[in-house]
């Protein structure tokens, strides 16, 4: 079976995505996940960049990881040289060979640069080191002229050579044709890199491998400059899953490196993201749900699961949502439902769907609560009676709350650092003689609009027991919902600890 | 030359995305700038589902928009009359065909399913409307029983096919060749339908309309059920900037029509979308920012503008930004800076990188008039003394402003719907005997992690002359954050004005 080499350049290209920038220390956790994960080769960085970028890419050569350590450099020598001196096994020397940008930015003759090429693979090799050439804008080059000079880098021992459609022109029918022309004219491996400006880099970097490329170039949920590089989850998978050609890649860590990306590049990664993306796997639509829940072939692409790419399959009850489906996920999260009831629970859904309201999980359950008889006054732990908050410049933070905890009256007030964080530390320490619990994620959704928009607020508390229940609070005040929120969910978890102890 | 009729799926596929759901009012102006837009098809969604979505079909129907409006229906008589009385001018109707669907989702005979498709497409054609038949799951359907259906229903009248690939497991070489095969194969006009699962629905759309598809099936942005559909926006530039194939959509109104679609729908456009995205002609590494200053063909497609899709080119400053760039921008922005200034402030732009910073144009702006000379302490019309804001669940969310305003001492209090709005309104209130300011925008970026996580807040105040500025603020607190931005916007524009008066 065929086996495809992964270049990573997240740390490189994705790191030029606009308003981009990592910190050494996310540098070096992003290249141990990149190693986790199994790319073959990780380009580190551009040593000539900035003193903080060489010792970036030195401090990740010598971390002995298993990929092999890339650092880019422009065909001139004191980059060269700065790539040498980070310690890299790999240099990546790259010039322009479209018409367009040898007018524009170096303004040198062609036959220039195929010198400058050659001698500088000649120079990296003289140091020992692995080389690749790019021929920047590859796919605006004229043919011939791309030909000739990797064929002259070939010639000069370079180990590699990159094909990068810079701009994002390619289409898989001519990108496929471009490398199998290149294939038959050169016997060194071929890499590609592709620009995502029209949505087509990962089925150009695809039809680049039927086409005989060796290696791939990518970057993690494919962010880099404009419209990002060929996402490496996609190409993976569509390479595995659609044509059996493998990779190095551990794809069931595919999840959780995308996840690791999103949080230091600070570019979301949407819901309707192919492999990764929180709806990847998920189901709304009646029709489709109901098949997804006798056999998730018939509505996903079943050549893939989402345990392959360590994700989960979910059931999102929406609008169209069918009585099979709501009936199945009630019953999975342990309610009893009567048809009846659950024609109840169904009308009270639609009519929520209908006014545009988003239906989760959460809010089914609260709905069918409401139905199969409520959280009644007397099995809340904690009733609210009075709530107040302070914040100021001049004024330490503070929360004051007035609740009945379990039948005894209770007063607390706590501080913290903003007022939704004191408002939380005061239930806290309301719930603190009862149960100890703690707040494990605070996620509050962005606000667009006014300052009087609504604030939607979902907390996560564990009690000492390990159980945990993630509730919601929304509101225009953001400090009144993330107390609902809490206050919420220590109620339901104090409920359940009584309900098994009866048990 | 030749062109390709567009049918977008906003209002149906799009709005099956998990977590969407579009109330009347919503519909209505997406249907709106859909016509403007210039879509040839509008799938306005599936009346049997419900009353409300009966209704909103209804009412798309009777807008007396351009495009031509669809209904949704399964091949059932109760779906196929509630898309008929919705008076659409198209009944889209569709069936499983492919194995695994039939087995577990409709278990009737291939001749069952033959001979219900004739008789329902005979059914909408003697209620003359337009007919489209979709036979689902067509990629993972037998090729001689898909042509078969495809054939019967010819036979019986159909306007249109669809070929949906219903679970994203084509790819642009098999679909063509599909494509290929069943348009010799068959007289009436091919539609396709691609989903995202593996990163490859534009690809796969471009590729069966070189195959000699008529209509292409697409959302806004891509939204979808999982990974969503072929985005609009891809597959129409696709076909007008690299292939000259033309549609009917006007594409200056592409990126509005995005925008429509990422506030109703709630789904983020990430920054490195292709066509619309914040970043699709946003620079910024030096080298390529250089090229594009002198000619913005050098490392964009230069085959499409920014101009085109309604979009603006924009140059971020980088930890790779270079000094032509970053003289380019200040300038642009009326700062004089002599070289020994435009130093410094590099310095401190790239020190800022190599920490993590994210540096935007603002961020520029500020180190330059630190540089240059900051906001001096008598250029601020605004000198907060004291803030008190306090809120609670019986009491209205209050601030106090104690502060300087143009040298006089003023103290006052607002309420608001909470503690947020409540300080924004004071200041406001502040600002107002000397300029009557409108916040026209307040944005909060997503918190995740604690309620002690720092929470980032943009606020964009605009004056009584139409000036407008955006200040950030960030901080744990975020009552205290978002006062900060207010005022340093409302200052920055009090002395804006004050300078214009003295010129």
């Amino acid at each position: 079976m065929r086996t495809v080499s992964v270049f990573d350049t997240t740390l490189r290209d994705g790191e030029q995505t606009p308003g981009v920038a990592f910190p050494l220390n996310y540098k070096i956790q992003i290249a141990k996940q990149l190693d986790k994960l199994g790319v073959d080769v990780i380009e580190a960085g551009f040593p000539a960049a900035s003193k903080g970028e060489f010792e970036a890419v030195k401090t990740i050569a010598n971390l002995g990881l298993s990929s092999k350590i890339c650092a880019l450099a422009r065909i001139v020598k004191y980059d060269i040289d700065a790539a040498l001196d980070s310690e890299a096994d790999m240099v990546h020397i790259f010039i322009s060979t479209s018409k367009i940008q040898i007018e524009h930015t170096i303004q040198k003759s062609r036959e220039e640069i195929v010198r400058l090429a050659v001698d500088a693979v000649e120079y990296i090799k003289d140091h020992g080191r692995i080389c690749m050439f790019s021929a920047m804008d590859a796919t605006r080059t004229e043919i011939d002229y791309l030909k000739q000079i990797y064929k002259a880098v070939e010639d000069a021992g370079v180990d590699i050579i990159n094909v990068p459609d810079t701009v994002g022109v390619a289409t898989p029918f001519k990108f496929y044709d471009l490398i199998k022309e290149l294939r038959e004219h050169l016997n060194v491996p071929i890499d590609v890199h592709c620009h995502n400006d029209f949505g087509l880099a990962v089925a150009n970097t695809y039809a680049a491998v039927l086409a005989g490329a060796d290696e791939v170039q990518v970057t993690v949920n494919g962010i880099g400059e404009r419209a990002g590089n060929a996402a490496l989850e996609e190409v993976v998978m569509t390479l595995h899953g659609l044509e059996g050609i493998k990779t190095n890649i551990k794809t069931e860590y595919l999840v959780e490196t995308s996840k690791l990306i999103e949080r230091f590049s600070g570019i979301k990664v949407p819901p309707n993201k192919p492999i990764v993306g929180a709806n990847a796997f998920s189901h709304e639509s009646g029709i489709h749900a109901h098949g997804v829940l006798k056999d998730a072939r018939t509505f996903e692409p079943g050549v893939i699961t989402p345990e392959m790419v360590g994700h989960k399959r979910r059931i999102v009850i929406g609008k169209h949502a069918g009585r099979h489906q709501i009936k199945k996920i009630l019953e999975d999260a342990g309610y009893q439902v009567d048809e009846e009831r659950l024609t109840k629970i169904m009308e009270k859904v639609k009519e929520l769907g209908d006014k545009g309201k988003k239906v989760t999980d959460l809010d089914l359950f609260a709905i069918a609560e409401v139905v199969l008889g409520e959280l009644k006054k007397e099995e809340k732990a904690i009733l609210v009676d009075e709530v107040t908050v302070l914040t100021g410049n001049r004024i330490t933070p503070t929360a004051v709350i007035n609740a009945e905890v379990e039948g005894k009256k209770k007063v607390t007030s706590a501080i913290g650092v903003g007022p939704v964080d004191a408002a939380l530390n005061a239930v806290k320490e309301l719930a603190g003689e009862s149960m100890r619990i703690k707040l494990t994620e605070f996620r509050m959704d962005a606000i667009t609009g006014g300052s009087d928009a609504l604030a939607e607020v979902y907390v996560t508390v564990e009690d000492d027991e390990g159980n945990s229940f993630t509730a919601r609070g929304a509101g225009a005040d953001i400090v009144m919902a993330s107390i609902e929120a809490v206050i919420h969910a220590v109620n339901y978890l104090m409920l359940m600890k009584k309900k098994k102890k009866h048990d």
